[in-house]
């Protein structure tokens, strides 16, 4: 089992184009049941997971969210969200209150969320279907939270779209291995290095340079820049304000 | 190939004893390289994973990370960080400058963190080889990121122990899926579906009764609440400020 499952990994891209064929119900919550089982600090299991079916919905938070053809068009959409309101209701249940504020909140709940995400992704993809995150979500949070009447202590946090892939692709290429994995000490890259990672990376972009996309999302002004604001509103709107 | 997927990935437990046998280098490293394929927004790839091999750095930074016998003993022990320096670097290297902040390095940084992390987990699962994720890691952030001479713009997370389990285990309960999976809208579990999944989630604990740990990491004065000042002193020191 272990080289074919190495081999799923591998081979993992992000799916813009569908097929015609939803998920069979039967399926999919056996995959959402499979990847509940992602380990999750103290069971606190800090997320939760709307299915946009209804139509009209569907449209006003893809628009929201990039609007994207695919994010339109999948056959299933989920917004993947931090929930501690699940665990705030159920500790006054038992006479107990909520204590875990908001720094702890997002490393917790976000972690939780992708684990949960990324075990999700496998076993869609282990059934031959392609999934693909949206991280527009946080293009226009606030709204996007109103949208779908998500209440105090619920933060969306991306998208996933899944359905059969139109057609293969080949994976991304990644930074190599040796500069993820450090031993006792972190290093820097040399520039010999940084000079390769661009040219190892280059396959990755329309454009031939790996630049491109970084200066666009990573840059001053870039992508990431633009959603910090809305990023601190929406957790503001959620409940997860600086004094939580 | 699917079936057994998703039979791995619903087995899943954490292991916290280990039996004899390192996990062979060659295979460590495919492991990591498959598990960085996983999606990351942009191609930003923002994560590192520092091994700690040194016995003496791992025995501080176990004691660091909550003293648990199994981050001293395990064949191998990463600490996984939320990484914007090397994109820093490439960035840098380009004469171009981040211009992410902290709030979406959090959101996209631990997300790319804890995929790649989900990743290695199933990895090592299908090989035989049993994890653990070491939340502990958050107790005392600052000093282990000084323990580890972590240079700015890399945060540690949480920690992941790997090797061969000593002995079988059962997976543990979750919540049940109605309660994280909500179509179109969100909705509140009621008082009977609340007090059900305490009984649901009562095996998960040793005490009978979930509301223990629950109470223990979640309510106030709680491990999550007492973290919290960390976290941001954390951040703070790892050139994640208000002002980033």
């Amino acid at each position: 089992m272990g080289p074919d499952i190495l081999d799923l990994l591998r081979r993992h891209v992000s799916v813009r184009e569908y097929a015609p064929g939803d998920v069979p119900q039967e399926e999919w919550l056996q995959w959402i049941r499979a990847a509940q089982q992602a380990s999750t600090d103290a069971t606190g299991q800090l997320y939760s997971a709307i299915e946009v079916r209804d139509p009209d919905l569907r449209r006003r938070v893809a628009v929201l969210a990039g609007d994207q053809r695919h994010v339109h068009q999948a056959p299933r959409f989920l917004v993947v969200c931090l929930d501690v309101r699940r665990l705030r209701l159920l500790l006054e249940h038992r006479h107990e209150r909520l204590g875990i504020r908001r720094g702890a909140a997002l490393l917790f709940g976000i972690t939780d969320a992708a684990l949960f995400a990324q075990g999700l992704v496998v076993a869609a993809e282990a059934a031959g279907f392609g999934v693909c995150f949206v991280g527009g979500v946080q293009n226009h949070g606030p709204k996007l939270a109103r949208e779908l009447q998500l209440p105090e202590g619920v933060v969306p946090l991306w998208g996933l779209t899944f359905g059969r892939p139109a057609k293969p692709a080949s994976p991304k290429p990644r930074v190599p291995t040796s500069s993820v994995l450090h031993v006792d000490q972190y290093h820097d890259l040399t520039d010999q290095e940084l000079g390769d990672t661009f040219t190892v990376m280059a396959p990755a972009t329309r454009s031939g340079d790996w630049v491109n996309p970084l200066r666009k999302y990573f840059a001053p002004a870039g992508v990431m820049d633009l959603r910090e604001e809305d990023i601190w509103a929406l957790l503001e709107q959620q409940g997860l304000g600086p004094g939580k």
